[in-house]
């Protein structure tokens, strides 16, 4: 596969820089949105992989709920993106993502250390997520 | 807000990545000449929002006094870049820093994660911020 | 020197995206033809500077059997890459590499927060680094 051209690196990581804000946020509807209507999800947070956006939104209401009870906020640090270009124009990343924790009121650390392997699509120009399967460096 | 092009995009990575390490190294004068003269800024660290250069160049060498004192190096590791182009081509730029502090002879460890909202206007065709508002996760 | 376009800009990012994720995968040979035949290797973790591959290669493969030995995982996060173009078209590149370390069945943690000065050149279109030297935040 050839690698992405510099313009289309930038563009990816424009998509990502707005779309884990989003979900930082607590946008669900708008975070889901970034993935495509049937998109596959898989996760080390959730028992089992989420197909679509519904189950998506929910994922990230429970999150979000779960991080306003514990009083901390978490925000997803992607980067070091490897980008290659598929013959019809999809894109293969592979990222890394640091999510950070912190306290209200406390302190901040390095919550998880994530591998973030995605696959990306064009609709209607846009790019949005089809496929995402993430692994944790801490787990086996 | 239309999303600014990928070429956009870059050249505002390329534009804090200099601006944060000229911070980094206690280049005041060079870091504050990357702020337009009566750019606003206003970050948890100060009493009060700043306002001009001599005010951040003042900030700056505090800020590096005290590190000194402390036998500690700050590094600002600014990513996650959500750039929106407003009509006039200014830029609104929402982003993640992590500051990771440095025991010289100890330890590394993260100190702070913030949120970075800045203004960027062109002047004379290079990026200058011309207003910042910084929010530390770990405070209410 | 003036500062790189922002082509420019991203298409080292995606570069160094893609050698440092060859260095977490152990692949030791691919990540060694990043590097440019004759290329200078100076680190804080090796007792002297390498010099060409096959240095590169053994060093690489210590590394990686010393992980596996530890039962951990390291992922390098560069970023901040300031990038100046020479005359002659070669590229400096000051950044940052923040080291993350993950126990398998533990915790992950910030290992080290590295400088990393690289000077890049073409060679048959591709950027290779040709002399690195990197210094660590936590050392004198």
């Amino acid at each position: 596969m050839p690698k992405a051209s510099a313009l289309v690196h930038a563009e990816v990581q424009q998509f990502y820089a707005h779309q884990m804000q989003q979900l930082d946020l607590a946008k669900s509807g708008p975070w889901a949105a970034t993935f495509t209507e049937d998109a596959t999800f898989d996760v080390p947070t959730l028992p089992e992989p989420v197909r679509g956006r519904p189950g998506l939104v929910a994922a990230a209401e429970r999150a979000a709920a779960a991080l306003a009870d514990a009083g901390e906020r978490h925000r997803h640090f992607m980067g070091m993106l490897d980008v290659t270009e598929r013959q019809d124009g999809s894109l293969d990343v592979r990222s890394y993502t640091v999510v950070y924790a912190s306290k209200i009121g406390g302190e901040s650390r390095v919550h998880r250390v994530c591998v973030c392997e995605d696959i990306l699509v064009r609709v209607e120009g846009e790019l949005q997520v089809t496929a995402r399967k993430v692994t944790r460096d801490d787990l086996p």
